[in-house]
């Protein structure tokens, strides 16, 4: 039977979310776990391959195991062995034509800014640190900029291709991005697309921020339209960022 | 001349506050740093000596430099040295009498608690995940009942005496004791006392939890009265706590 789950991690453990011969990762941890309770090799597809680092709130993975396997006990077993860095929850059958990287219509990320002069030791795993004051207002005018479809080139790793095979299309179409005052010093960034191309959302936090704090003196649409990585600003360090929820 | 300073740390990664030889705790670090800036040995004194794993957000300490030390360039070598899981902040010139122990007439902690079904992987280093439902009503009321000046040997950890000495005094004052719902799921213990024994906001945290599950079927006050440590609930880990500030 076909099965979903939800999953959370702390990424700082991990050199990433896909498996990765040699290191630790969490589809490596997972897969292991699941093939050892289930008793059969399991392979899993997830939403978003999140990079080194990167931590997930709601990835969700698929997976098949055989239909006498008990949800509950296994969910259980998993945690245990791969827990307190991965949590698996929300573990159902799901049709048999659910895949979570293929049916999911949308992903949505979260990225933590702490703003203050001087760094927060126990904040440091889970945002950002930008000690320069930022211009909030700027960098909500600058991410009302994205919405829509475009093409990213500015903002992605363009991925290795074949010679002669065709270029991956960068574009991509994005739902909802808006800067948050959490509180006073933690600034949130939420962004909703329907998917998203390698460091895309590092790309235009590290960006936003550069316009923010003045360093950037271009603003998003101009750099967007631009297509050139080049005239991006930093790519903001991956601790901030976590994969928060995907629909279906 | 004397200097008062703020520290932050993550408990996480240190064995205690207080210099231990051969392990990594707060004060090593800071004074190792210090002595070496500062160019003569420095000796630090602490508002409050925190168990191995608890925080410190507003720890205070004091201690002595030569009058022509530039403090700025003190606190950025230090942090540069300590950091990133120490920040220094706050650094000041005091008065020749300050002490940042015997000064303080009050320190205040923070205890969080994550009150979910399933564990968080993302905050495991920052509170203490209790999986049962919790009736912080309840838990509110015992909190009240700690208020004003008691002797706390059921909620602390009596300090080794020499033989023929007399017994350390575990009569401590509180001022304010209070659960607050942070959000649906963190739960959080706001606790000032005039000064603390060892273990005490931990244990008194832990017995909170277990009657506020209803594992405990005794009132804070009953246990309190009978002045009996085998009388209270765990000691909650540490790492939920932080040394939020000091009163001067």
């Amino acid at each position: 039977m076909r099965v979903k789950a939800t999953v959370a991690y702390d990424g700082g453990g991990f050199h990433g979310f896909a498996i990765n011969p040699g290191v630790r990762t969490v589809a490596g941890e997972i897969t292991e776990a699941l093939s050892k309770v289930s008793g059969a090799d399991v392979r899993i597809m997830c939403a978003g391959r999140t990079d080194k680092g990167v931590h997930g709130v709601g990835q969700v993975i698929s997976f098949d195991v055989s239909g006498d396997v008990d949800l509950v006990r296994l969910t259980r077993s998993v945690n245990l062995m791969c827990g307190p860095d991965i949590v698996l929850r929300d573990v159902t059958t799901a049709p048999p034509n659910f895949d979570a990287r293929f049916s999911a219509v949308w992903r949505r990320y979260r990225y933590r800014v702490l703003a203050l002069p001087i760094a927060d030791p126990l904040l440091r795993s889970m945002a950002w640190h930008v000690p320069e004051p930022l211009d909030i207002a700027v960098m909500n005018h600058s991410a009302a900029q994205l919405l829509g479809t475009h093409d990213f080139s500015s903002f992605c790793r363009r991925p290795k291709v074949a010679v002669g095979e065709p270029e991956a299309s960068l574009v991509r179409t994005v739902l909802d991005a808006e800067w948050r005052d959490h509180n006073e010093s933690m600034i949130e960034f939420w962004i909703r697309a329907t998917s998203f191309c390698h460091q895309m959302v590092r790309s235009i936090v590290g960006t936003a921020v550069d316009i923010g704090t003045g360093r950037l003196d271009e603003s998003m649409i101009e750099i967007l339209a631009a297509k050139d990585r080049l005239r991006a600003g930093r790519v903001a360090p991956p601790e901030g960022l976590t994969l928060f929820d995907v629909g279906y």
